[in-house]
């Protein structure tokens, strides 16, 4: 069949929108049309060439929701009608990570999904016979795509797609890492470094489960309205700190923070979300990817007084799993998805989108078929 | 009253064996009679000078046990008689640190147990009048010594003190790092890195809690002997290795320690015991104490592809609580401490113990007064 899509033609270069060959699901592989997406800074890493993973010719995006139109031979789980989240984190239940209770990294079709292929090693899209790469097992930017049934979430007919097509990433992320990977228990003092589209919503997921004080730290006054909205209850601009910004912070929470998240990439804050941490039990979840090869330090001490630092990815989630109840929050109204969506385009306009995200007008943009 | 100590004169020289006068207990203070007290690398790393919180003149030593010989007012859980082990680490069970969940710390009378003092801000140690400091709450180098009630476990009277005094510090540290920090369950695999004093001590705690594979590394192959006494499965001398030494328990561990646990104290070999965790679950803690202001490091992915990095102070162990119970399973034939203390002297010996040490000759050597 033919489909429309946006396609990264090469790195840095702005997508094109085309007509793409699709060819229909194989083995456990489902076709979803797909409804809504969002743009995310992870397909401008990929789309800028910045990623060193990053393989072209591709079809990017992997914040989608849409509707089940045709399966595949064993697919066991999903029927044509069906309301779906495409996974870029899978959860096949049978690998040795999907069994093992403190990970959601499941590793079934890890090796290919890399690559850009489907878990048989090739791929469904295709221009004028030359293949197109698929892009984290999702590739959203297309009306029509094909995912392997363990990429897919089911979730209630009635949640709105270019609403819930956000929690296949940023939501999922920012509220996982609280519940899932810091596990933060009611009445804790939190502090949320980056207030874009994930520290957001690890700050209504910190509002959700009933923190204390939650802290927000964004160089850019203006994101103090959008924190204050999702539950912060304080606010630092480090650029207006007079002195040691993690000083500062450890004493607005009493001796440092129960659980710190840092949510931009950036491995110098990584260090203070660290240290800005309470002694004996303050737990520091870095959720921002940093540029290839850079790293992060500290001292020791840090480690030994108490202080742990860990990493959170897709929030921590198990997507078949989480991903609906995530949606049932939603439309229980539990969370704000709403307000996030600042933009909302059609396919031909998606490069407005991503220039809307380099200018910092949006908090997310959502191209709509 | 007067009392026989080995004094730490000034950094960096022998100990002095001397008589000091003692001051006797006041308010919530104990006298204890010292019967034996281990020789620890901490001791060493401030008699030495590299301690920059070293301060002296001072009376060293932290890994005792003896006997109550006089309380202060207002002691009401300990009467003369009762065996105790002194606690570097005490537990006032009244402090934010010691009514949380998460950490041992107990910070009641931390600011002057650094600065050599009891918690009223003197010292019970004079020379000709001249106050000489305490060390870590507990001067075991002294045959009397001064100690906070909340600083002293009581335990059974049929433990032999030339042997529990040794839970004072290592055993704890060792195998409280296994079962209260990491929480390490049966079957797991792990790395221990260092198979000294500490090292031995985690490897026992992995075998008493039922791990799997139990990886010892160190760079001289007669601790192998001494690791597969205590439990050790496996043995690595990492100058034996062809190629990577991350990589290759990586395959040992078929893709990861569930646990590491780094007891040297080097930043480097910190490194590689989190980058020898499985991805999704790996769990490294770090127990060495690093020279000042060196710092580790690692690339934030380690951490968000689910590794995660810690430390352990006293092996998380509240002492007044858990200490007791340690010296019940050495009672019971749990553990085994005999073998590991290799060298007894007396007092006169104290600077022969440390000599000991230093050649690596022995594991642990006890003063018994």
């Amino acid at each position: 069949m033919k489909t429309r899509a946006a396609v990264a033609l090469e790195a840095g270069r702005p997508l094109e929108i085309m007509e793409v060959d699709l060819a229909g699901p194989r083995d456990g592989e489902v076709l979803v049309e797909i409804m809504a997406t969002g743009i995310c800074h992870t397909d401008e890493f990929t789309k800028s060439g910045a990623d060193p993973e990053g393989a072209f010719p591709a079809i990017l995006g992997h914040e989608g929701a849409g509707i089940v139109r045709e399966v595949g031979k064993g697919v066991k789980g999903l029927v044509p009608g069906d309301h779906v989240i495409p996974l870029y984190t899978p959860e096949c239940r049978e690998c040795d990570y999907c069994l093992h209770p403190k990970t959601n990294l499941c590793q079934a079709i890890r090796t290919t999904q890399g690559q850009g292929l489907m878990p048989d090693g090739t791929s469904r899209f295709s221009i004028n016979g030359k293949p197109v790469l698929h892009y984290m097992g999702t590739s959203t930017f297309s009306n029509f795509t094909v995912v392997p049934e363990i990429a897919l979430a089911k979730v209630r007919k009635d949640a709105p797609f270019d609403k819930i097509c956000y929690i296949g990433c940023g939501v999922t992320t920012g509220i996982g890492a609280v519940i899932n990977t810091a596990k933060a228990e009611p009445g804790c003092n939190a502090v949320v470094f980056g207030l874009g589209g994930i520290g957001l919503n690890v700050i209504q997921g910190l509002r959700m489960i009933g923190a204390n004080k939650i802290i927000g730290v964004d160089m850019n006054d203006s994101k103090e309205a959008w924190g204050r909205k999702f539950g912060m209850t304080d606010f630092v601009n480090p650029s207006k700190v007079g002195g040691d910004l993690v000083a500062h912070l450890v004493e607005m929470t009493n001796g440092g923070a129960d659980y710190s998240f840092e949510c931009i990439g950036n491995v110098n804050v990584m260090r203070q979300a660290l240290e800005c941490c309470h002694k004996g039990w303050g737990e520091s979840i870095i959720i921002g990817v940093a540029g290839a090869g850079q790293e992060i330090a500290t001292r020791p001490f840090q480690l030994v007084t108490g202080r742990s630092w860990r990493g959170s990815a897709f929030g921590g989630a198990r997507g078949r799993t989480d991903v609906p109840k995530i949606v049932d929050w939603y439309m229980d109204g539990k969370i704000d998805i709403d307000s996030m969506i600042t933009h909302t385009m059609g396919l031909e306009d998606i490069n407005k989108g991503f220039e809307l995200m380099h200018s910092g007008e949006s908090i997310r943009s959502v191209v709509v078929y």
